[in-house]
């Protein structure tokens, strides 16, 4: 793996409102209130005219929407027929793989800006069909027909993380109880609410109803209860992120013309990609992804950094157990050693490394195409020094990483965004 | 547009049997099939460890196999766990697609040699299904909806044409006799039948059944009859491409390592993309697609040529009024010239510009996904003198074009080739 033959920025980037907006909002309304959000983050402002191409990624408007061939219409809708306008698919990770062949291609002297859509548009099925069209994503000659969607394998996942580590639910709940925090000062999330908001609103329904007033004596107690009930043992509802619509977008530019757009680009200084079998039976170990150890390794390389360099990051908790394999997996605690340090506060806004600001998948909610992309947005904001109401961390960011995952590990996307 | 940082080469290609093989082959057999087959064709070999990404397209094995995330599987089956493998979707462009992103990766720097996989699964779902789902690369908005798929799509194309230059049915007609007379040239073809062929096996079997004996007088006069039946008018059945499964590998190398595995790579000199409305009311004229206008101007370009330098190409006839349309906007052609071109027989193997000696998508076959690689190995055959049977040419190659489109003309990718 070399180096990018040229330096590629972030000069903007924004995101819609994250929600369940069937029948209001699809992908195009979605990809418009993005484009514009991040229009109005570009300092200097962008005219469709600048921009070389449309960079399109989503997991499966085929299945979910009976659409396919998103890229012409993504990028007719803000203007930019008849300029390339390709589809990226790496499950969860799409746009994380848009936003990294976005950056190869502006790389590789082609093109000089791009824009970067990530949209999923998931709440058109019922509930049940957006389980069978995620479960697509795992592999559908063992896995699928078993009956495997990704609740059950994230559970396996974290059973057998459990048995080998140690790991016990409590931890789990901690990283949930954590985005929620991050969440509920995110005005783009799905879920504005902290666990405690939670069980507040809960006992005001009951004394409201004249039921029996529940006593929980913490947010553990609490996600412990009934209130919380299992979906696989031993993930239960809150350990799993949300079915949601949603669109990022993201203005990439060359540094020959990024100062045109801005005086504060966020370089991109490393990118990494990587995969592993679609099923979990023909892995050696399943409480650590080879795609994400790959990812980092890349981009770690690229950029010249280690992981003990890293200030903030984002990772595809899409269920908390996902959040603590990240964490070991990009060599930012050793291995068993995560669940510790979540419980030290550590990856809290205040703590010493900043784990999804954002609210994370979590709370922040998971429109599958999107989230790669949206991942990169709450960088920017953190870079910036823009995150709304308290999320902002507390120090200058110099150093952040993303972690944008595919499947069961199928894929993984890092990026490493420096000042 | 800019140039390529770094020149790119193929080192190898190559391509399954193109046929309809449900229950026997899926996705899998068969990219394991086209990737053995461009193995042979690296002169001084390749190892697994020598590529550095899996580069997959595919339109929509989410609706025809329910299998999406198909990067890291396909990836895994010939040992390229856990590289990059993202999959890449343009409808019908799509490995025109995945292919363009691999040539920009290699570009940039960041990887060297590349394998592009090319694949789509048809036949598993029924003949209507397939319809259905080639339908969602329309519009779902407008056009889905009102019933309209592609062969209708194409109709109102053709008949636009008709009215504004003057092309007849026959026009059309001479397309599909040229390109059965490839295919039955091609061992991987999924007809190797020409017209002639197919009449005199018709005969023969009402020979045999002691029925009356048609009497046609010449492939005109056959496929005037109602033994080819009007599909959407004035679009019969022999104007229409076939439904396959197929797949199609390309082996990419970067100019720093081409020559480690051939004297004679094949040079990608210039690649374009462009896009359109998906829907046909959304433009302004329906005789001519501006996504192919406009990635022509980008390849032509950036490889530093015009069209009467092409000596060859592969264009996309997934219908047959589209090759006429793509000779035409590629600029080999003035607008309304193309059909008289033809009638002179200047598109044959033995004219003055050879289009679609493989069969094209009319007689090779069409698994939608693999379309895009597999012209790029025709073109690689041409190019080394090596096609099967009687499709070589007669000169030396120097300079060819694919023209590889999705969807009515909503994608479009072009590429050009030089010794």
């Amino acid at each position: 793996m070399g180096k990018l033959a040229r330096r590629v920025a972030i000069v903007g980037a924004g995101m819609s409102k994250f929600g369940q907006w069937f029948p209001l909002k699809r992908n195009p309304d979605l990809w418009v209130d993005a484009w514009i959000d991040a229009l109005n983050r570009v300092d200097n402002g962008i005219e469709p005219k600048e921009i070389d191409a449309c960079y399109v990624g989503n997991y499966s408007s085929d299945l979910f929407n009976h659409q396919g061939h998103l890229g012409p219409q993504m990028a007719n809708l803000v203007g930019l027929t008849p300029k390339p306008a390709p589809r990226f698919e790496g499950a969860c990770a799409s746009s994380g793989v848009a936003f990294r062949q976005a950056i190869l291609a502006i790389a590789s002297g082609v093109h000089d800006v791009i824009t970067v859509c990530g949209c999923e548009s998931m709440t058109e099925v019922s509930t049940t069909l957006v389980t069978d069209t995620l479960a697509t994503a795992s592999d559908n000659i063992f896995e699928y027909p078993a009956g495997a969607t990704f609740p059950g394998l994230y559970a396996a996942i974290a059973s057998a993380h459990f048995h080998k580590y140690g790991t016990t639910p409590e931890d789990l709940m901690r990283v949930g109880i954590k985005n929620h925090e991050n969440g509920k000062e995110n005005p783009f999330a799905q879920m504005q609410q902290s666990i405690k908001d939670i069980m507040a609103s809960k006992i005001k329904k009951a004394e409201s109803q004249g039921g029996s007033i529940p006593e929980w004596k913490d947010e553990i107690d609490f996600l412990k209860s009934s209130s919380n009930p299992m979906i696989a043992s031993p993930l239960r509802l809150f350990d799993c992120s949300l079915v949601t619509d949603g669109a990022a977008c993201l203005f990439l530019a060359a540094e020959d013309v990024a100062k045109k757009y801005t005086d504060t680009p966020i370089w991109i200084t490393g990118t990494g990609q990587g995969s592993a079998s679609l099923s979990l039976h023909d892995r050696n170990d399943i409480t650590s992804f080879i795609a994400t150890k790959e990812a980092a390794k890349q981009a770690y390389l690229m950029a010249g950094l280690q992981p003990k360099d890293i200030q903030i990051a984002e990772v595809h908790d899409c269920f908390t157990i996902a959040e603590i394999l990240a964490m070991e997996d990009l060599g930012f605690y050793e291995k068993g050693k995560a669940a510790e340090a979540i419980k030290n506060g550590e990856s809290k806004r205040d703590g010493i490394l900043p784990i999804n600001t954002s609210g994370g998948l979590k709370s922040k909610g998971h429109p599958v195409g999107a989230t790669g992309a949206a991942m990169a947005v709450e960088i920017f904001k953190q870079m910036r020094g823009i995150a709304e109401r308290n999320r902002q961390v507390k120090f200058d960011v110099e150093k952040a990483l993303t972690h944008n995952l595919g499947g069961s590990g199928g894929t993984c996307v890092v990026t490493i965004y420096q000042k």
